[in-house]
C-alpha cells in the first residue's frame, strides 16, 4: 500500500506557487458551500510516520481555509478527564458538526498501532481494535460524515534523511526528539503494523489516501486537492437527486402470537405503603453504602430509564438520587435534540454525558429514543433505526469495557392504569404540567410502541447490559425494584 | 437477546392449521414473484440449539414452497474437497443465485461457536472470526442479497425436556445422540458464546431473529411469516423508485503530479534471445522442482495476470504451464461473466476456481476487473467498485490464511509498444484473432485505465499479497521476471 508513496514525488516551487494559489481559492469556496449547505460534517484524519509533514499540513489547511469554520484537534497523551472515560470519548468530543471541517491530528489509529509495535497488544487484540474502528467509522459515514483519512508516509531512507536534516537546522532541531529516533529504530515493525491496519480499515466509504511526505509541495497539493475533490463530489451528491440504488434494509421482526415480553409481566403484584416505607429506607441505605465503597473509584454507573408515559420514571429517579451524594450524580432528561445535537451523529449527545469514574448518570429517556419514538413516529427511516440496534450495542459495550455499570430499566404499566393516571393528572392542578396532547396521541399508538419496545428488548438486552422490565402499576413496588436492580448490578461489578 | 424466546410461546393446532394454510399459499406466491423478478437472492440461515426444531423447519420450508426453486444445504463435517480449500469456500458454493432461495442449515456460525465453547479458540480469536463474518455478510447484503438469520432457542429446562421427550418416543429415539447430551452439559457456555456472537453480528441489514423452539406450531409460523414479510418488503423496495438517501461513497484518490507506479517503470531494459533461452530453461526447471516438493501438499498457488492489452499475458502463461505437470494446474481465462455468474455476488465466480492444495491456478484477468474495466467503462457504480478494494483484500487474506500463495502480476507496456503490437497483429494472419475493435477503443482510454490501475495497486498491494509490476516491452525479460517472481514467492512460503 506504500509503494507509490516511495516514488520520489516532487513539485517544483514555481508550479507549486501557481497551483497552490488556485487551490486555495477553490478550497475556500468549497468550504463555504459546505458551510451553507450544512448537510454533512467533514472529518479529516492526519496520521503517519514522524517527520513526514503532518503538523505542517494541519497548519496549512487552517491557513488556506477560513480557520473559524475549521477545527484542528491534536491528540497527544490523554488528560485526566479523558482517562476517566471510555477511550473513544475524546474523539466523539472532537467531531465537527454538519457544515464544519474537523482536522484530527493523530486519531483513534495512533494508540493501537503504537501499542502493537511495542508488543503491548497481541495481533488478535489489534484486530479487535480494528473491528471497533471499522464499526465506528461505518457509523460516522452512515450518519452522513465525509471521512478523509490521510496517511503520511516516508521510506526508511527518506525518514532517516528527514530527521537528520531537521537536526542540522538550528531552527528545527527542537522538533527531533529521542522518541523520534527510538521510533525510527522500529521502522520496519511500524510499517508492517500500519500496513495491516490500513488494509483492514480501508473501506469503500472511508478509504485511506497514502501521501508521500518527502516533498512539502507535493504533499500540500495532494492533501488540498484530495480534500477539494471530495468536497465537490459530496456537494454534488447531496444536491443531485440520487439515482435509485438498491436500498436493502434487513428483515423486520415478525410476531405470530399475542405473547411478548411486556404482556408476560405480572401487573397484579402489590406492595403496601407500610412495607414500602421500611423497604425504601433499607434499599436506599444499601445503595448509599455501595456508592461510597472505594471500589466505586474504578467504576461509574449509567442508569437508563425508558417505559410507558406516566409509568413513574420521575418518582423512581427521585428515590435513587435521594440515596446519593448530590456531587456524585447527574440526571439527564432527554427531550428533542438541540440544534447543536442535530448537527452531530445520533449518539453524540449521549457521549457528552458519559460519566467519569465514581459518578452516577441517570438518563430519563435515552439513546433508545431512536428505536422507540423516532421509529414509531417516522422521525428517522428504516435504515437509521435498523442499524441503531448494533450501534447502541457497540456503544454500551464500550461503556462496560471501561468499567461502567449499565442498568437499563423499562417501567411498564397497563393501558388501563395509564388512562387512570392521565385522568388523574388532568384533574390535579399540580400534576397538570405533566400531561400534554402528545401523551394522548402516543397513547393511541400503544400497539406500535409496544411492538417497538419488544424489538428493542430482543435486540439490545445483552449479557453485558441486560434490560430489566419493571412492573410499575404499583409505584411502591416499582421503586423498590428499581433500587434493588441498581444495587445488585453494582454489587456484581464491585 | 434470548429472553422473549423463553416466554413459552404456543399456538393451538386449530388456529395453526388455518393460518398455515394461508401462509403457505402466500409464501408460494411470494416465492414466484421473487423468481420472476430475479433481482436478488434470498439466503436463510438456520442455526441454534439442538432439539429446537431446526431440521423440521428446513423440511417445512421446502414443503411449503416450490422445492425446485429452493435449495437446502446442511453443513456437517467438511468433505475432503472442502478441507482442501479456505473454509468459506463451501459456503460460497451454496449461495443461491438471484431469484432463488437458499436455506443453509448450520452455517459460517457453527464452527466458531463450537470451537469457542470447546475452548479451542480464544475470545479474541472468536472476535476475529466474527469480524470476518460481519465483512462477509456486509458484502452479501451490499451485493443485494436478502439475508435472514434465524436462531432457534430453547431455555435450559426446555432443552432438557425436549431431549427426554425425543428419547421416550421410539420413533424419534435415534435422533438423540451422546453428543447432544454432551452439548447439553455445556448449555451455559453455549448460551454465553452464542449471545456474544449474535450481538456482534446483528447488523441493520442482517439482524438475527431469535425463535422459541418449544412449540412447533409457533416456530413454523414465526419463520414462515418472517420470511414472507421480508420477501414482500424487498419486492416493494426493488419495485418502487427509491426515495433518495444520502449516497456517501468515499473520497477518490487524487493525483497532483505526473509520477505514478506505472510511469516509474524502466521500459528500456532488454534481454537477448540467446540469454533468454538459457535462463528460461533454468527458471522452468526451478519452478518445476518447487512444484514437486512435498511441502506443496500443504499449499496451493494462485497467479493473477493483469496488464495492458497486448502486454504478453498469454505468452507468459504458457511459459509457466510449460514448467508444470498438466494435472497440477488450471488456467482460467476471465471474460464477461456468464448468466449464472451474474446472478451471484461479484466474487462468486472466482471462488469457484480457488484451487485445492497442491494445485496451481492461473487467472488470465481476474477479480480485479471490477476496479479496472468495470470501473472505467461504467459497468458498475462508484459504490460497487469503491468497496471492491476491501472485499478483494478480504478475499485474498482468506486465501493466504489457508496457505495459498497469491502472486499478482501486472504486465506493463508503453503506449508506443502497444501500437506496434496492435499493428503487427492486424498484419499477421494467425494473430488477427487477437485484436478486436474493443482493443482500439480501450486504447483511447489509456489514461483512465492507467489511473484505475494505479489506484488498484495502491489499495491492494499488501504485505500478504503484493503486486509485482513487470516491464513487458521486452517479452523475454517479462517471461523470466514472471517465472522468477512465482518461484521466489513459492520459496518463501514452502
Amino acid at each position: 500500500m506504500f509503494e507509490s508513496a516511495e516514488l520520489g514525488h516532487k513539485i517544483d516551487d514555481a508550479s507549486y506557487k501557481k497551483r497552490a494559489a488556485k487551490l486555495r481559492a477553490d478550497l475556500l469556496d468549497a468550504q463555504y458551500a459546505v458551510l451553507e449547505a450544512a448537510r454533512f460534517p467533514v472529518v479529516v484524519l492526519i496520521n503517519g510516520v514522524d517527520g513526514a509533514g503532518k503538523g505542517e499540513t494541519v497548519n496549512l489547511l487552517a491557513e488556506w481555509m477560513d480557520p473559524r469554520h475549521i477545527r484542528s484537534v491534536a491528540f497527544g497523551g490523554s488528560t485526566e478527564d479523558e482517562r476517566a472515560r471510555p477511550h473513544m470519548w475524546r474523539f466523539w468530543r472532537a467531531l465537527p458538526p454538519k457544515g464544519r471541517i474537523g482536522v484530527l491530528f493523530g486519531s483513534w489509529y495512533t494508540f493501537p498501532i503504537v501499542e502493537r509495535v511495542a508488543k503491548k497488544m497481541s495481533s488478535s487484540e489489534l484486530d479487535q481494535d480494528i473491528e471497533e474502528i471499522v464499526r465506528f467509522e461505518r457509523m460516522l459515514t452512515q450518519e452522513g460524515a465525509l471521512l478523509l483519512k490521510f496517511w503520511f508516509h516516508l521510506s526508511k531512507e527518506a525518514q532517516r534523511r528527514r530527521l537528520r536534516a531537521l537536526e542540522r537546522d538550528r531552527l528545527t532541531r527542537w522538533r527531533v526528539t529521542k522518541t523520534d529516533w527510538r521510533n525510527f529504530a522500529k521502522y520496519d515493525a511500524y510499517r508492517k503494523v500500519s500496513e495491516r491496519v490500513l488494509r483492514l480499515t480501508s473501506q469503500g466509504d472511508a478509504p485511506w489516501t497514502v501521501v508521500e511526505g518527502t516533498d512539502s509541495n507535493f504533499r500540500s497539493l495532494t492533501v488540498g486537492q484530495t480534500l477539494l475533490d471530495a468536497l465537490h463530489r459530496r456537494l454534488e451528491d447531496t444536491k443531485a437527486t440520487q439515482k435509485s440504488r438498491p436500498a436493502a434494509p434487513g428483515p423486520e421482526a415478525t410476531s405470530v402470537d399475542e405473547l411478548h415480553m411486556l404482556r408476560a409481566l405480572k401487573f397484579e403484584k402489590r406492595l403496601s405503603k407500610e412495607k414500602f416505607g421500611g423497604l425504601l429506607e433499607k434499599e436506599q441505605a444499601r445503595l448509599n453504602k455501595l456508592s461510597r465503597t472505594p471500589a466505586m473509584k474504578r467504576h461509574a454507573v449509567v442508569v437508563v430509564f425508558e417505559g410507558n408515559d406516566a409509568a413513574g420514571k420521575g418518582g423512581a429517579i427521585r428515590r435513587i438520587t435521594g440515596a446519593l451524594d448530590a456531587r456524585q450524580y447527574q440526571v439527564i432528561p432527554v427531550a428533542a435534540p438541540t440544534e447543536e445535537e442535530r448537527a452531530q451523529p445520533y449518539l453524540w449527545r449521549f457521549w457528552r454525558h458519559v460519566p467519569p469514574r465514581n459518578m452516577f448518570t441517570v438518563f430519563d429517556r435515552s439513546w433508545y429514543g431512536r428505536v422507540l419514538v423516532e421509529r414509531v413516529e417516522g422521525f428517522c427511516d428504516r435504515h437509521a433505526w435498523g442499524r441503531a440496534y448494533s450501534e447502541i450495542n457497540d456503544f454500551e459495550e464500550q461503556l462496560v469495557a471501561h468499567g461502567i455499570v449499565v442498568v437499563k430499566l423499562w417501567l411498564a404499566i397497563t393501558q388501563d392504569e395509564q388512562l387512570r393516571r392521565f385522568k388523574d393528572r388532568e384533574k390535579t392542578r399540580f400534576k397538570r404540567f405533566k400531561i400534554t396532547a402528545d401523551d394522548w396521541r402516543n397513547r393511541e399508538k400503544w400497539g406500535a410502541y409496544e411492538h417497538a419496545a419488544c424489538d428493542m428488548i430482543d435486540q439490545t438486552s445483552t449479557d453485558i447490559a441486560p434490560w430489566t422490565l419493571v412492573e410499575a402499576n404499583d409505584k411502591h413496588l416499582a421503586r423498590i425494584t428499581v433500587l434493588r436492580t441498581i444495587s445488585s448490578a453494582l454489587e456484581r461489578a464491585l
